[in-house]
C-alpha cells in the first residue's frame, strides 16, 4: 500500500488545468468516520445535496455535466442513465470491494475506468468470516447473552458447542477474500474445498463446479463471492438442505446470494444448523424471526469496518483519483472478467 | 486418540481380581452430557452422595478405604487429607487439563499416579481464544446485540472495529494450548511473542521472561498458562496498564491468573481496551460491572465444551483407568515439571 500513500509534502500539484470535478454521489462515510477531510485542494467535489434541485434535474446542470469522475459507495448505484447524462465522466471510484451497484457493462461500453477497494478489505473480511464461524459453532454470542442475563449462575452449565477442527468447510468464491478465508481455516485443522466460476490452477483444494455438490460434501459454507445475476439466490433451499441439520452457513458476501426467506424458514425449523450473517437482503432490516434464534449470529455489515482498513481505503481513494488525473495507472483497477 | 478407543467388542475383561473400586468425587458431567454410561461392568464406582454419612465420615468407611483410584473434575479438590485417609488410592484421574485442584506434591510423595485430560482440549481452547480475540477486536457480540435490539435500523452504522492482522499478540504460557493459539495467530498475520517459565528451544517467537515486559511490547495478551502460586494474580494492575488503552486481554486459563478486581476497574475507566473472558475468579459469578460493558465478551467457561472433545475425553478417562489396572502406561500421565 505504500506506493499510494502521500509523502510528507503531498504529491506535486496537478498543473496545467483547473482541479478536476468529482461528483460525490455519496460522501464516503470512511472519511467522516476517521475525521479525515477530502482533498478539496486538488479536486472540486460536487455534492448533489448542495443543490436545491431534485437529483434528476441536477444531473442536467452545467455543473454536473462538468464532472470528470464519480466517487460512490456500496448501495449508491451508478446506472447507465447517469453515465449517459454525464458524458464527461471518465472514471468511477467506489469505496467498496463489491461492484454490484455499478453498471460495469455500460462503463466498459463507454470506456469509463473503474477503481474499487481492491484488496484493502480482504484480511478484515476473512477475519470476520472466521470469527462468525467460530461464534456459531462455539456459541460465543449466545454464551455472552447467557452470562449477561444471569443464567450461568441461576441455570448452570451452558450448551455444548461443536469443534471447528476437522470440519469440512466449503468456500464459495475463491477470490482474494476466499483465499484468505481458506488460509485461516487450514490453521484450525479444517478441510477446505471450494466452488468458483472456474477451477483455480494455483490451489490444491478440491473444486466443485456445482455449489449443491459442495454443500453435500461440507459441514459449513462460507460465502465469499460477489453478487451478480449468476449468484443471486444461488444458495437456495436445496443447497441449504444439502448442508443439513448440523450445517452452518456464513455470509460475508451479499445478502441476496442466499435466498433469505428460505434460509430463515430452515433455521426456524431446525433443518439448517446455524448461520453467521454479516449481510442481509434488505439492510439494515433483518428478518424478525432471526432475532429470537440462538443458533445465528447477526452482524451489522461490519466486515470491512476497522480503523485500519478505513484509513487504507481513504489513501486508496485519493490515490486512485490522483493517479488517474496524472495519467498514471489506477492503483486498484477493476479487471474485466 | 485411536489407541484408547474401545474396539467393537470392548477390551478383554480384567481378570484375576474383583473390579477395582473408583471413588467418584464428582460424577464427570462429560458422561452425562453425552448420555454415556460409566463402565460399571469393569469398575466399581463409589459415589459419596449414595452414602447417608457426611463426606468426612464416609471417608472413614471400609467402602471408601477400598478405593484404588479417584475420578475427579475441575473444582473438586483432591487434598492431602483425602489422600492420607485413603491409602489404597494409587491413581487420580481428572477430567480437566488444569491441575490446580489436585495436591500434586502429596501425590508425588505418596507415589500416586495422576492422569489429566492431556491434549484432548487443546484445539478447542485455542479455537475459543481466537474467537474471543476476534470478537473483542471486531465487536461481534456487541454487533449482534446492536442488531437484535433494532439499533441498526434506528441508529445507523455500528462502531468501527480494529484489525487483527498486524497486531502484536503475547501468548502467556506456551504449552500445548499456547502453541495452538500461536499457530492460529500466525495465519491471521499477527506477530507472536510469549512469556513462559522457560524459553522454549523449539520455537522462534521472541521470548520475554517478564510478563510486564511482554505486555509493554504487545497489543493483546492471551492467557494460556495454568494456575499455580506463581501465576496467581500474575496479570496485575501494572501488566494491564502496560497493555494500555487499546490493549486487549483474552483469558482461557483460570480466572485467578488475572487480578480481576483491578481488571474490572481498568476496563470501566477505559484504561484497558477490552477483554474476552472464558474464566473468572469466582465462577459462575461474574463481576456486575462487566455485564454493562460493550468492550468485553463474557463466556461461561465453555472453552473445552464441544461434543467432540467430551467424547474424546470420555474415551480418555476410561482408557486411563483400564490402562492403569492392566499395568499399562497411562494414556495422559501428568509429567513432573
Amino acid at each position: 500500500m505504500a506506493s499510494h500513500r502521500q509523502s510528507d509534502g503531498g504529491p506535486p500539484p496537478l498543473r496545467r488545468r483547473p482541479p478536476p470535478c468529482v461528483l460525490l454521489l455519496r460522501h464516503p462515510p470512511h472519511f467522516a468516520l476517521l475525521d479525515r477531510p477530502l482533498p478539496e485542494d486538488r479536486f472540486r467535489f460536487l455534492r448533489p445535496g448542495d443543490s436545491p434541485l431534485p437529483f434528476d434535474d441536477f444531473l442536467a446542470t452545467d455543473d454536473a455535466r462538468s464532472a470528470e469522475a464519480i466517487l460512490t459507495s456500496q448501495g449508491v448505484p451508478v446506472t447507465a442513465d447517469i453515465l449517459q447524462r454525464l458524458p464527461g465522466v471518465r472514471l468511477v471510484v467506489t469505496t467498496s470491494a463489491g461492484l454490484n451497484h455499478i453498471d460495469l457493462a455500460e462503463c466498459r461500453r463507454r470506456g469509463v475506468a473503474v477503481a474499487s477497494a481492491g484488496e484493502v478489505y480482504s484480511d478484515e473480511v476473512a477475519d470476520l468470516a472466521i470469527g462468525l464461524l467460530i461464534d456459531v459453532l462455539r456459541k460465543v454470542s449466545a454464551g455472552d447473552r447467557y452470562v449477561r442475563r444471569g443464567s450461568w449462575s441461576s441455570e448452570g452449565e451452558f450448551a455444548l458447542g461443536s469443534k471447528l477442527g476437522g470440519k469440512r468447510v466449503g468456500v464459495v468464491g475463491l477470490g482474494r477474500i476466499g483465499l484468505q478465508v481458506a488460509k485461516r481455516l487450514e490453521a484450525f485443522g479444517c478441510t477446505v474445498s471450494y466452488n468458483s466460476r472456474t477451477k483455480k490452477p494455483y490451489v490444491s483444494y478440491p473444486f466443485y463446479s456445482d455449489v449443491h455438490e459442495l454443500a453435500t460434501n461440507c459441514d459449513a459454507l462460507v460465502i465469499c463471492c460477489g453478487l451478480n445475476k449468476q449468484t443471486h439466490h444461488m444458495i437456495n433451499r436445496e443447497v441449504l438442505l444439502a448442508l443439513g441439520k448440523e450445517g452452518v452457513i456464513v455470509n460475508i458476501g451479499r445478502g441476496s446470494i442466499i435466498d433469505e426467506k428460505e434460509m430463515v424458514q430452515l433455521l426456524v425449523q431446525g433443518e439448517l444448523g446455524g448461520a453467521g450473517l454479516d449481510v442481509f437482503e434488505n439492510e439494515p432490516n433483518v428478518p424478525e424471526e432471526l432475532l429470537a434464534l440462538d443458533n445465528v449470529v447477526l452482524s451489522p455489515h461490519t466486515a470491512v469496518f476497522t480503523t485500519e482498513s478505513l484509513s487504507d481505503l481513504c489513501d486508496l481513494v485519493v490515490g486512485n483519483l490522483e493517479a488517474f488525473f496524472s495519467d498514471k495507472p489506477l492503483l486498484s483497477p477493476v479487471l474485466d472478467e
